[in-house]
């Protein structure tokens, strides 16, 4: 792609999370044009349908946190770069509820690659909770599953009992409050 | 209802639970009636339809959450009692999650009637919350909605999984050590 191509992708992308996020995912795709300030043809062009602009939205978030998991593995504070990421993973969890029901019927091409997606999720996050145990600050006996469970559980709850922004993160503090070992402290 | 009359209620019901829990919502009526070694002629009489003994199971557990919240608020040990409550709380979320699922087209009535003693174990819940808060076992920026939140989900998330019931009560575990003030003992 080109570079102005790249530009315009990723601008249309930024926009469309902004509109789904706001007025819901089934705004038009006029209104994602509108905000990109991009004509609506070369929006056509990128994303022919609303579901590859949801995809796309969902993939490219993944990537982030696939990207984020990579950098906090090297984190100084084990710890803490857990914690940072479980809040920033529960995030995304929530805000992109909408976008993942609205993909129920999405092709299984994109099912797969979702699928393959996650598992390297948790294959990452794995990494960052045996660094947090090797480290004294969480306790040994947490498993990966178990956590994903309780963040993913919790951000869908925060969502569906319509708690705001501020109590989901208090949710998610809780939990990681949880598998701490009282009394460490990181750098 | 006669002394009989309401024995053989309450051994519908128990043969109900168990068969629904180990071969799913969809086994026949005949089968419950099997188990309890009452005559299906009876079970009718008592429940004329599939749905009227989802209810009444539900109803049950419900009541049985209620009294049970109600004498943990004279406990001596508050931090245990809220603890031990939320334990038995999202094991009845867990194990009557298919039946809740069953009855997604059940009556309007039953939802009020549902709605309603939702409400009152959320109040019964709060006082056991605020007597552990006050005993200083319990951080006080815990509302009660997030905990709700946190246990539901919690518990929701494990039965998607297919996590088994030692994961499930860990994962709670982990949701009141998280809640915990550290360093407090109770009698």
């Amino acid at each position: 792609m080109r570079v102005d191509a790249v530009r315009n992708r990723e601008r249309i992308l930024e926009a469309a999370e902004a509109v789904f996020s706001v007025e819901g995912v089934s705004a038009p795709i006029d209104r994602v044009a509108e905000r990109a300030e991009i004509g609506v043809g070369t929006v056509y062009r990128h994303f022919p349908t609303k579901e590859d602009l949801f995809e796309a939205i969902v993939m490219t978030r993944l990537e982030g946190l696939l990207a984020l998991a990579q950098s906090e593995a090297s984190a100084e504070s084990p710890g803490t770069a857990l914690f940072s990421y479980l809040q920033e993973f529960s995030r995304q969890a929530s805000a992109k509820h909408d976008l993942f029901d609205a993909m129920g019927a999405a092709g299984i091409e994109f099912k797969a690659r979702c699928a393959e997606k996650i598992g390297e999720m948790k294959e990452r996050l794995g990494l960052l909770l045996t660094r947090a145990q090797d480290s004294g600050v969480v306790r040994p006996d947490t498993s990966v599953d178990e956590l994903i469970g309780l963040v993913i559980g919790t951000s869908q709850a925060a969502v569906q009992a319509g708690l705001d922004e501020n109590a989901r993160q208090r949710m998610v503090g809780i939990v990681c409050n949880g598998i701490r070992v009282p009394d460490t402290t990181e750098p």
